[in-house]
Protein backbone atom coordinates (compact mmCIF):
# COMPACT_ATOMS: atom_id res chain seq x y z
CA UNK A 1 0.00 0.00 0.00
CA UNK A 2 1.53 3.53 -0.74
CA UNK A 3 2.42 5.63 2.08
CA UNK A 4 0.50 8.99 1.28
CA UNK A 5 2.91 10.62 3.53
CA UNK A 6 5.59 9.75 1.59
CA UNK A 7 4.09 10.39 -1.77
CA UNK A 8 4.66 13.90 -0.88
CA UNK A 9 8.19 13.86 0.16
CA UNK A 10 10.47 16.04 -1.23
CA UNK A 11 14.13 16.51 -0.82
CA UNK A 12 17.00 19.62 -1.68
CA UNK A 13 19.56 18.32 -3.08
CA UNK A 14 21.66 19.96 -0.63
CA UNK A 15 20.33 18.01 2.21
CA UNK A 16 22.50 15.47 0.41
CA UNK A 17 25.15 17.63 -0.62
CA UNK A 18 28.35 15.60 -1.72
CA UNK A 19 26.05 13.81 -4.19
CA UNK A 20 26.01 14.15 -7.67
CA UNK A 21 22.37 15.08 -9.06
CA UNK A 22 22.80 11.79 -10.99
CA UNK A 23 23.97 10.39 -7.25
CA UNK A 24 20.75 12.27 -5.68
CA UNK A 25 18.29 11.32 -8.31
CA UNK A 26 19.42 7.22 -7.80
CA UNK A 27 19.47 7.63 -4.12
CA UNK A 28 16.01 9.11 -3.69
CA UNK A 29 14.20 6.76 -6.12
CA UNK A 30 15.96 4.21 -3.90
CA UNK A 31 14.90 5.82 -0.85
CA UNK A 32 11.26 6.01 -2.20
CA UNK A 33 11.71 9.85 -2.02
CA UNK A 34 8.90 11.52 -4.82
CA UNK A 35 10.14 14.80 -5.21
CA UNK A 36 13.23 16.48 -5.53
CA UNK A 37 14.07 20.54 -5.07
CA UNK A 38 17.08 21.08 -7.08
CA UNK A 39 20.02 23.56 -5.86
CA UNK A 40 21.75 25.46 -9.04
CA UNK A 41 25.07 24.32 -7.86
CA UNK A 42 23.61 20.46 -8.42
CA UNK A 43 23.33 21.13 -12.35
CA UNK A 44 26.79 22.62 -12.95
CA UNK A 45 28.27 19.43 -13.17
CA UNK A 46 25.83 17.76 -16.47
CA UNK A 47 25.10 21.77 -17.36
CA UNK A 48 21.45 22.30 -17.25
CA UNK A 49 19.69 20.52 -20.43
CA UNK A 50 21.15 17.32 -20.01
CA UNK A 51 20.02 17.62 -15.95
CA UNK A 52 16.82 18.44 -17.17
CA UNK A 53 16.65 14.84 -19.50
CA UNK A 54 18.37 13.22 -16.43
CA UNK A 55 15.55 14.64 -14.08
CA UNK A 56 12.64 14.06 -16.82
CA UNK A 57 13.85 10.32 -17.23
CA UNK A 58 13.79 9.87 -13.20
CA UNK A 59 10.44 9.44 -12.95
CA UNK A 60 10.78 12.44 -9.43
CA UNK A 61 8.58 15.65 -9.48
CA UNK A 62 10.51 18.43 -9.98
CA UNK A 63 9.62 20.83 -7.03
CA UNK A 64 11.33 23.98 -6.98
CA UNK A 65 14.32 25.75 -8.19
CA UNK A 66 16.74 26.57 -5.24
CA UNK A 67 17.96 29.25 -5.66
CA UNK A 68 17.48 33.18 -6.85
CA UNK A 69 17.44 36.32 -5.00
CA UNK A 70 19.92 38.24 -3.47
CA UNK A 71 18.87 41.10 -5.14
CA UNK A 72 20.50 44.18 -2.57
CA UNK A 73 23.50 45.34 -4.13
CA UNK A 74 25.55 48.82 -3.48
CA UNK A 75 24.96 49.85 -6.95
CA UNK A 76 22.68 49.99 -10.04
CA UNK A 77 25.21 47.42 -11.88
CA UNK A 78 25.16 45.39 -8.72
CA UNK A 79 21.51 45.38 -8.67
CA UNK A 80 21.00 44.84 -12.35
CA UNK A 81 23.84 42.03 -12.63
CA UNK A 82 21.03 40.48 -9.90
CA UNK A 83 18.05 40.62 -11.61
CA UNK A 84 19.78 38.83 -15.30
CA UNK A 85 20.75 36.20 -12.64
CA UNK A 86 17.54 35.96 -11.51
CA UNK A 87 15.49 35.61 -14.90
CA UNK A 88 18.27 33.25 -15.78
CA UNK A 89 17.28 31.45 -12.79
CA UNK A 90 13.77 31.34 -13.90
CA UNK A 91 14.83 30.02 -17.06
CA UNK A 92 16.54 27.20 -15.60
CA UNK A 93 13.68 26.36 -13.75
CA UNK A 94 11.13 26.22 -16.82
CA UNK A 95 13.89 24.05 -18.45
CA UNK A 96 14.22 21.35 -15.43
CA UNK A 97 10.54 21.85 -15.40
CA UNK A 98 10.36 23.30 -11.45
CA UNK A 99 7.30 25.42 -11.30
CA UNK A 100 8.87 27.47 -8.74
CA UNK A 101 12.30 29.30 -7.88
CA UNK A 102 12.76 30.22 -4.29
CA UNK A 103 13.82 33.97 -3.30
CA UNK A 104 16.53 33.85 -0.61
CA UNK A 105 16.14 37.75 -0.99
CA UNK A 106 19.69 39.13 0.20
CA UNK A 107 21.05 42.12 2.02
CA UNK A 108 24.15 44.06 1.86
CA UNK A 109 26.07 44.29 5.67
CA UNK A 110 25.92 47.99 6.74
CA UNK A 111 23.27 48.96 3.87
CA UNK A 112 20.30 49.82 6.34
CA UNK A 113 17.85 47.17 6.02
CA UNK A 114 14.91 49.28 5.19
CA UNK A 115 17.02 50.55 1.78
CA UNK A 116 17.97 46.36 1.00
CA UNK A 117 13.85 45.36 1.77
CA UNK A 118 13.25 48.67 -1.25
CA UNK A 119 15.79 46.70 -3.44
CA UNK A 120 14.08 43.64 -3.13
CA UNK A 121 10.71 44.60 -3.89
CA UNK A 122 12.02 46.53 -6.78
CA UNK A 123 13.83 43.08 -7.65
CA UNK A 124 11.04 41.10 -7.88
CA UNK A 125 9.29 43.37 -9.65
CA UNK A 126 11.64 43.47 -12.43
CA UNK A 127 11.57 39.85 -12.75
CA UNK A 128 8.13 39.13 -12.16
CA UNK A 129 6.67 39.06 -15.71
CA UNK A 130 9.54 36.85 -17.31
CA UNK A 131 8.58 34.68 -14.79
CA UNK A 132 4.96 34.87 -15.64
CA UNK A 133 5.85 34.52 -19.37
CA UNK A 134 8.03 31.29 -18.39
CA UNK A 135 5.18 30.19 -16.46
CA UNK A 136 7.54 29.68 -13.41
CA UNK A 137 6.38 31.02 -9.55
CA UNK A 138 8.57 33.24 -7.08
CA UNK A 139 8.50 31.96 -3.67
CA UNK A 140 9.85 34.79 -1.00
CA UNK A 141 11.45 32.83 1.88
CA UNK A 142 11.99 34.92 4.78
CA UNK A 143 14.96 33.80 6.70
CA UNK A 144 15.56 33.51 10.18
CA UNK A 145 16.89 37.25 11.61
CA UNK A 146 20.05 35.75 12.31
CA UNK A 147 20.63 35.81 8.72
CA UNK A 148 19.90 39.90 8.26
CA UNK A 149 23.30 40.72 8.12
CA UNK A 150 24.56 39.40 4.49
CA UNK A 151 21.84 36.87 3.37
CA UNK A 152 17.75 38.25 3.63
CA UNK A 153 16.49 41.40 4.76
CA UNK A 154 13.14 39.56 5.06
CA UNK A 155 13.17 37.98 8.04
CA UNK A 156 9.29 37.14 8.76
CA UNK A 157 6.15 35.65 7.10
CA UNK A 158 4.24 39.24 7.66
CA UNK A 159 7.34 40.91 6.22
CA UNK A 160 7.57 38.48 3.30
CA UNK A 161 3.16 38.36 3.07
CA UNK A 162 3.07 42.33 2.86
CA UNK A 163 5.91 42.15 -0.17
CA UNK A 164 3.48 39.69 -1.79
CA UNK A 165 0.99 41.96 -1.09
CA UNK A 166 2.79 45.12 -2.65
CA UNK A 167 3.64 43.04 -5.38
CA UNK A 168 0.47 41.59 -6.22
CA UNK A 169 0.88 39.39 -8.56
CA UNK A 170 -0.44 35.55 -8.65
CA UNK A 171 3.03 34.54 -9.49
CA UNK A 172 4.59 35.79 -6.38
CA UNK A 173 4.05 34.32 -2.61
CA UNK A 174 5.82 32.67 0.09
CA UNK A 175 8.06 29.47 1.26
CA UNK A 176 7.53 28.74 4.90
CA UNK A 177 10.18 27.68 6.11
CA UNK A 178 10.28 25.87 10.02
CA UNK A 179 13.76 26.70 10.71
CA UNK A 180 13.33 29.86 9.63
CA UNK A 181 9.67 30.84 11.27
CA UNK A 182 8.92 28.68 14.29
CA UNK A 183 9.94 31.28 16.93
CA UNK A 184 7.46 33.90 15.32
CA UNK A 185 4.95 35.16 17.55
CA UNK A 186 2.11 35.70 14.59
CA UNK A 187 3.41 32.10 12.80
CA UNK A 188 -0.46 30.45 13.06
CA UNK A 189 -1.61 33.99 12.31
CA UNK A 190 0.41 34.58 8.81
CA UNK A 191 0.72 30.82 7.68
CA UNK A 192 -3.71 31.05 7.76
CA UNK A 193 -3.48 34.61 6.27
CA UNK A 194 -1.31 33.29 3.52
CA UNK A 195 -3.59 30.06 2.81
CA UNK A 196 -6.41 32.60 2.70
CA UNK A 197 -4.81 34.44 0.33
CA UNK A 198 -3.19 31.73 -2.18
CA UNK A 199 0.49 32.77 -1.67
CA UNK A 200 1.44 29.47 0.31
CA UNK A 201 3.47 27.76 -2.52
CA UNK A 202 6.04 25.87 -0.44
CA UNK A 203 6.93 24.12 2.75
CA UNK A 204 10.53 22.95 3.97
CA UNK A 205 11.18 20.96 7.03
CA UNK A 206 14.49 20.91 9.20
CA UNK A 207 15.16 20.92 12.99
CA UNK A 208 16.37 23.53 15.69
CA UNK A 209 19.56 22.30 17.51
CA UNK A 210 19.05 23.83 20.96
CA UNK A 211 22.62 23.93 21.13
CA UNK A 212 22.62 25.21 17.55
CA UNK A 213 27.13 25.63 17.36
CA UNK A 214 27.19 26.91 13.83
CA UNK A 215 25.23 29.85 12.30
CA UNK A 216 25.00 28.12 8.67
CA UNK A 217 25.58 24.37 8.49
CA UNK A 218 24.17 23.02 11.88
CA UNK A 219 20.36 22.31 11.20
CA UNK A 220 19.02 19.60 12.63
CA UNK A 221 17.24 16.39 11.51
CA UNK A 222 13.45 16.53 12.31
CA UNK A 223 12.84 15.57 16.00
CA UNK A 224 16.27 15.92 16.73
CA UNK A 225 15.55 19.68 17.83
CA UNK A 226 13.14 21.32 19.57
CA UNK A 227 10.44 22.73 16.40
CA UNK A 228 7.12 21.23 17.09
CA UNK A 229 6.69 20.21 13.11
CA UNK A 230 3.55 17.98 13.35
CA UNK A 231 2.28 21.42 14.84
CA UNK A 232 3.21 23.71 12.08
CA UNK A 233 2.39 21.40 9.43
CA UNK A 234 -0.57 20.98 11.06
CA UNK A 235 -1.55 24.55 10.18
CA UNK A 236 0.05 24.76 6.82
CA UNK A 237 -2.42 22.05 6.31
CA UNK A 238 -5.48 23.85 7.56
CA UNK A 239 -4.31 26.89 5.40
CA UNK A 240 -5.20 24.45 2.36
CA UNK A 241 -1.70 23.76 1.37
CA UNK A 242 -1.60 20.55 -0.01
CA UNK A 243 1.62 20.70 -1.53
CA UNK A 244 4.84 19.46 -0.57
CA UNK A 245 7.05 18.30 2.51
CA UNK A 246 10.54 19.44 1.63
CA UNK A 247 13.11 18.39 3.69
CA UNK A 248 16.49 20.86 3.52
CA UNK A 249 19.13 20.13 5.72
CA UNK A 250 22.48 22.02 5.81
CA UNK A 251 24.60 20.15 7.83
CA UNK A 252 28.10 19.54 7.96
CA UNK A 253 28.15 16.90 10.44
CA UNK A 254 25.45 15.09 8.00
CA UNK A 255 27.74 15.87 4.94
CA UNK A 256 30.45 13.69 6.44
CA UNK A 257 28.30 10.65 6.53
CA UNK A 258 27.32 8.55 4.11
CA UNK A 259 25.26 9.79 1.97
CA UNK A 260 23.14 6.89 1.69
CA UNK A 261 22.58 5.94 4.91
CA UNK A 262 22.48 9.83 5.93
CA UNK A 263 19.11 9.64 3.39
CA UNK A 264 17.66 6.80 4.87
CA UNK A 265 17.79 8.34 8.82
CA UNK A 266 16.07 11.49 6.64
CA UNK A 267 13.56 9.45 5.70
CA UNK A 268 12.77 7.37 8.67
CA UNK A 269 12.41 11.18 10.38
CA UNK A 270 10.19 12.25 8.09
CA UNK A 271 7.76 9.30 8.76
CA UNK A 272 8.25 8.64 12.52
CA UNK A 273 8.41 12.53 13.66
CA UNK A 274 6.60 15.24 11.51
CA UNK B 1 35.58 70.08 29.92
CA UNK B 2 33.10 66.78 30.83
CA UNK B 3 31.91 64.74 27.74
CA UNK B 4 28.28 64.84 27.75
CA UNK B 5 28.39 61.58 26.15
CA UNK B 6 31.09 59.85 28.31
CA UNK B 7 28.32 60.94 31.18
CA UNK B 8 25.77 58.19 30.06
CA UNK B 9 28.17 55.39 29.19
CA UNK B 10 27.54 52.31 31.70
CA UNK B 11 29.31 49.05 31.67
CA UNK B 12 28.06 45.76 32.20
CA UNK B 13 30.36 43.94 34.33
CA UNK B 14 29.46 40.85 31.95
CA UNK B 15 31.64 42.81 29.09
CA UNK B 16 34.70 42.56 31.61
CA UNK B 17 33.76 38.87 32.97
CA UNK B 18 37.30 38.25 34.08
CA UNK B 19 37.43 41.08 36.50
CA UNK B 20 36.37 40.56 39.66
CA UNK B 21 33.89 43.54 41.04
CA UNK B 22 36.57 45.09 43.04
CA UNK B 23 38.47 44.99 39.98
CA UNK B 24 35.83 46.48 37.30
CA UNK B 25 34.64 49.57 40.13
CA UNK B 26 38.77 51.07 40.30
CA UNK B 27 38.85 49.81 35.61
CA UNK B 28 35.66 51.53 35.11
CA UNK B 29 36.50 54.94 37.00
CA UNK B 30 39.82 54.95 35.80
CA UNK B 31 38.72 54.90 32.10
CA UNK B 32 35.66 57.33 33.16
CA UNK B 33 32.95 55.17 32.87
CA UNK B 34 29.89 57.03 34.79
CA UNK B 35 27.89 53.88 35.10
CA UNK B 36 28.04 49.92 36.20
CA UNK B 37 25.36 47.28 35.44
CA UNK B 38 25.97 44.32 37.79
CA UNK B 39 25.59 40.75 36.34
CA UNK B 40 24.31 38.71 39.71
CA UNK B 41 27.77 36.51 39.25
CA UNK B 42 29.80 39.56 39.98
CA UNK B 43 28.12 39.40 43.54
CA UNK B 44 29.05 36.13 44.99
CA UNK B 45 32.89 36.78 45.27
CA UNK B 46 32.26 39.84 47.93
CA UNK B 47 28.60 38.59 48.69
CA UNK B 48 25.44 41.17 48.11
CA UNK B 49 25.68 43.43 51.28
CA UNK B 50 29.74 43.65 50.93
CA UNK B 51 29.57 44.20 47.13
CA UNK B 52 26.61 46.88 48.28
CA UNK B 53 29.81 49.07 50.21
CA UNK B 54 31.63 48.90 47.57
CA UNK B 55 29.26 49.76 44.59
CA UNK B 56 28.47 52.70 47.04
CA UNK B 57 31.94 54.10 47.70
CA UNK B 58 33.24 53.85 44.30
CA UNK B 59 31.20 56.95 43.14
CA UNK B 60 29.99 55.00 40.26
CA UNK B 61 25.75 55.01 39.64
CA UNK B 62 24.34 51.35 39.78
CA UNK B 63 22.26 51.41 36.47
CA UNK B 64 20.88 47.41 36.69
CA UNK B 65 21.11 44.25 38.11
CA UNK B 66 21.55 41.45 35.56
CA UNK B 67 19.55 39.34 35.33
CA UNK B 68 15.97 37.82 36.27
CA UNK B 69 13.55 36.01 34.77
CA UNK B 70 13.83 32.23 32.93
CA UNK B 71 9.99 31.99 34.25
CA UNK B 72 9.17 29.40 32.71
CA UNK B 73 9.65 25.21 33.62
CA UNK B 74 8.19 22.19 33.40
CA UNK B 75 6.36 21.84 36.61
CA UNK B 76 4.39 24.00 39.13
CA UNK B 77 7.58 23.61 41.44
CA UNK B 78 10.22 24.64 39.11
CA UNK B 79 8.30 27.72 38.70
CA UNK B 80 7.80 28.71 42.23
CA UNK B 81 11.99 28.05 42.26
CA UNK B 82 12.06 30.88 39.48
CA UNK B 83 9.40 33.33 41.31
CA UNK B 84 11.64 32.72 44.25
CA UNK B 85 15.02 33.30 42.70
CA UNK B 86 13.44 36.84 40.65
CA UNK B 87 12.20 38.37 44.36
CA UNK B 88 15.39 37.56 45.74
CA UNK B 89 17.22 39.39 42.37
CA UNK B 90 14.88 41.87 43.24
CA UNK B 91 16.55 42.49 46.65
CA UNK B 92 19.42 42.19 46.05
CA UNK B 93 18.81 45.02 43.80
CA UNK B 94 17.62 46.85 46.21
CA UNK B 95 20.19 46.28 48.12
CA UNK B 96 23.14 47.42 45.68
CA UNK B 97 20.91 50.45 44.71
CA UNK B 98 20.08 49.07 41.41
CA UNK B 99 16.68 50.83 40.47
CA UNK B 100 16.18 47.75 37.84
CA UNK B 101 16.37 44.21 37.07
CA UNK B 102 16.64 43.33 33.34
CA UNK B 103 14.55 39.90 32.95
CA UNK B 104 15.53 37.30 30.35
CA UNK B 105 12.14 35.71 30.38
CA UNK B 106 12.98 31.95 29.67
CA UNK B 107 12.42 28.95 27.68
CA UNK B 108 12.12 25.59 27.96
CA UNK B 109 13.69 22.95 25.12
CA UNK B 110 10.26 21.47 23.53
CA UNK B 111 7.90 23.02 25.63
CA UNK B 112 5.67 25.23 22.98
CA UNK B 113 6.54 28.88 22.73
CA UNK B 114 3.03 30.10 23.80
CA UNK B 115 2.76 28.19 26.86
CA UNK B 116 6.25 29.59 28.03
CA UNK B 117 4.94 32.96 26.85
CA UNK B 118 1.56 32.18 29.27
CA UNK B 119 4.43 31.06 32.16
CA UNK B 120 6.40 34.38 31.48
CA UNK B 121 3.45 36.73 32.24
CA UNK B 122 2.28 34.74 34.98
CA UNK B 123 6.00 34.87 36.84
CA UNK B 124 5.90 38.61 35.96
CA UNK B 125 2.59 39.20 37.63
CA UNK B 126 3.82 37.32 40.63
CA UNK B 127 7.25 39.08 41.21
CA UNK B 128 5.57 42.61 40.20
CA UNK B 129 4.27 43.48 43.98
CA UNK B 130 7.61 42.48 45.22
CA UNK B 131 9.60 45.18 42.71
CA UNK B 132 7.08 48.01 43.56
CA UNK B 133 7.69 47.19 47.32
CA UNK B 134 11.26 47.24 46.90
CA UNK B 135 10.92 50.51 44.79
CA UNK B 136 12.95 48.08 41.89
CA UNK B 137 11.56 48.36 38.50
CA UNK B 138 11.36 45.39 35.65
CA UNK B 139 12.82 45.65 32.11
CA UNK B 140 11.73 42.87 29.74
CA UNK B 141 14.08 42.48 27.41
CA UNK B 142 13.12 41.03 23.88
CA UNK B 143 15.83 38.13 22.90
CA UNK B 144 16.88 37.22 19.38
CA UNK B 145 15.06 34.83 18.01
CA UNK B 146 18.09 32.54 17.51
CA UNK B 147 17.77 32.24 21.80
CA UNK B 148 13.66 31.32 21.46
CA UNK B 149 14.88 27.37 22.16
CA UNK B 150 15.98 27.99 25.68
CA UNK B 151 16.69 31.40 27.02
CA UNK B 152 13.88 33.43 25.33
CA UNK B 153 10.02 32.92 24.31
CA UNK B 154 9.83 36.98 24.05
CA UNK B 155 11.93 37.44 21.02
CA UNK B 156 10.13 41.31 19.66
CA UNK B 157 9.86 44.60 20.83
CA UNK B 158 6.28 44.47 20.00
CA UNK B 159 5.65 41.10 22.17
CA UNK B 160 7.76 42.37 25.07
CA UNK B 161 5.30 45.51 24.77
CA UNK B 162 2.14 43.53 25.12
CA UNK B 163 3.13 41.81 27.38
CA UNK B 164 3.86 44.74 29.48
CA UNK B 165 0.54 46.07 28.64
CA UNK B 166 -1.41 43.05 29.51
CA UNK B 167 0.73 42.96 33.26
CA UNK B 168 -0.24 47.15 33.37
CA UNK B 169 1.98 48.35 35.63
CA UNK B 170 4.31 51.22 36.11
CA UNK B 171 7.18 49.23 37.56
CA UNK B 172 7.06 46.95 34.03
CA UNK B 173 8.64 47.73 30.65
CA UNK B 174 10.99 47.11 28.21
CA UNK B 175 15.07 46.80 27.52
CA UNK B 176 15.61 47.21 23.86
CA UNK B 177 19.05 45.81 22.94
CA UNK B 178 20.39 46.53 19.47
CA UNK B 179 22.06 43.09 19.15
CA UNK B 180 18.34 41.33 20.03
CA UNK B 181 16.35 43.60 17.70
CA UNK B 182 18.27 45.15 14.93
CA UNK B 183 16.37 43.53 12.34
CA UNK B 184 13.04 44.00 13.37
CA UNK B 185 10.82 45.78 10.78
CA UNK B 186 9.08 46.86 13.83
CA UNK B 187 11.86 48.53 15.42
CA UNK B 188 11.21 52.20 15.09
CA UNK B 189 7.50 52.28 15.65
CA UNK B 190 7.76 49.53 18.43
CA UNK B 191 10.69 51.92 19.97
CA UNK B 192 8.16 55.31 19.61
CA UNK B 193 5.07 53.21 21.17
CA UNK B 194 6.62 52.26 24.13
CA UNK B 195 8.25 55.95 24.67
CA UNK B 196 4.93 57.00 24.42
CA UNK B 197 3.80 54.03 26.90
CA UNK B 198 6.47 55.24 29.02
CA UNK B 199 8.16 51.74 29.27
CA UNK B 200 11.65 52.33 27.59
CA UNK B 201 13.55 51.74 30.46
CA UNK B 202 16.72 50.73 29.33
CA UNK B 203 19.37 50.45 26.00
CA UNK B 204 21.99 48.15 25.51
CA UNK B 205 24.78 48.50 23.11
CA UNK B 206 27.29 46.21 21.15
CA UNK B 207 27.16 45.15 17.74
CA UNK B 208 26.19 42.09 15.11
CA UNK B 209 29.86 40.76 13.31
CA UNK B 210 28.78 39.67 10.02
CA UNK B 211 30.84 36.12 10.17
CA UNK B 212 29.11 35.62 13.73
CA UNK B 213 31.08 32.11 14.89
CA UNK B 214 29.05 31.56 17.80
CA UNK B 215 25.43 32.07 19.00
CA UNK B 216 26.74 33.16 22.38
CA UNK B 217 29.69 34.55 22.94
CA UNK B 218 30.51 36.42 19.50
CA UNK B 219 29.00 39.61 19.80
CA UNK B 220 30.90 42.83 18.54
CA UNK B 221 32.56 46.23 19.29
CA UNK B 222 30.28 49.27 18.63
CA UNK B 223 31.86 49.71 15.13
CA UNK B 224 32.74 46.08 14.47
CA UNK B 225 29.22 44.63 12.89
CA UNK B 226 26.46 45.88 10.59
CA UNK B 227 23.73 47.60 13.28
CA UNK B 228 23.25 50.96 12.91
CA UNK B 229 23.93 52.07 16.45
CA UNK B 230 23.95 55.47 16.45
CA UNK B 231 20.17 55.76 13.66
CA UNK B 232 19.30 53.42 16.73
CA UNK B 233 20.31 55.37 19.30
CA UNK B 234 18.46 58.21 17.78
CA UNK B 235 14.79 56.34 17.56
CA UNK B 236 15.54 55.85 21.45
CA UNK B 237 16.44 59.25 22.36
CA UNK B 238 13.57 61.05 20.03
CA UNK B 239 11.50 58.32 21.81
CA UNK B 240 12.19 60.33 24.73
CA UNK B 241 14.75 57.90 26.87
CA UNK B 242 17.37 60.05 28.47
CA UNK B 243 19.14 56.95 30.36
CA UNK B 244 22.30 55.16 30.24
CA UNK B 245 23.83 53.69 27.00
CA UNK B 246 25.25 50.56 28.54
CA UNK B 247 27.46 48.34 26.57
CA UNK B 248 27.16 44.66 27.15
CA UNK B 249 29.15 42.46 25.19
CA UNK B 250 29.63 38.50 25.53
CA UNK B 251 32.74 37.56 23.19
CA UNK B 252 35.40 34.90 24.11
CA UNK B 253 37.39 36.61 21.66
CA UNK B 254 37.56 39.89 24.02
CA UNK B 255 37.58 37.82 27.40
CA UNK B 256 40.75 36.43 26.83
CA UNK B 257 42.55 39.78 26.45
CA UNK B 258 44.03 42.07 28.92
CA UNK B 259 40.82 43.53 30.42
CA UNK B 260 41.75 46.92 30.96
CA UNK B 261 43.33 47.28 27.18
CA UNK B 262 39.61 45.68 26.30
CA UNK B 263 37.90 48.21 28.38
CA UNK B 264 39.51 51.47 26.29
CA UNK B 265 38.52 49.99 23.34
CA UNK B 266 35.36 49.80 24.52
CA UNK B 267 35.10 53.53 25.71
CA UNK B 268 36.98 54.45 22.50
CA UNK B 269 34.50 52.82 20.34
CA UNK B 270 31.85 54.31 22.62
CA UNK B 271 32.67 57.79 21.52
CA UNK B 272 33.74 57.19 18.22
CA UNK B 273 31.01 54.83 17.13
CA UNK B 274 27.75 55.18 18.64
Amino acid sequence: MPDPLLSRLCIHTATTKPWSLRQALDGYRAAGVAGITVWRDALALEGVAESARMLRDSGLAVVSLCRGGFFPALDVAGRQRAIDDNKQAIDEAATIGAPLVVLVCGAVPGQPLHESRRQIAEGIHAIEPHARARGVKLAVEPLHPMYAADRSAINSLRQARELCEAIASDHVGVAVDVYHCWWDPELEVEIAALGQAKRLLAFHLCDWRVDTRHLLTDRGLMGDGCIDIAGIRGCVERAGFKGWNEVEIFSSEKWAMDQGVWLGEVVKAYRERC
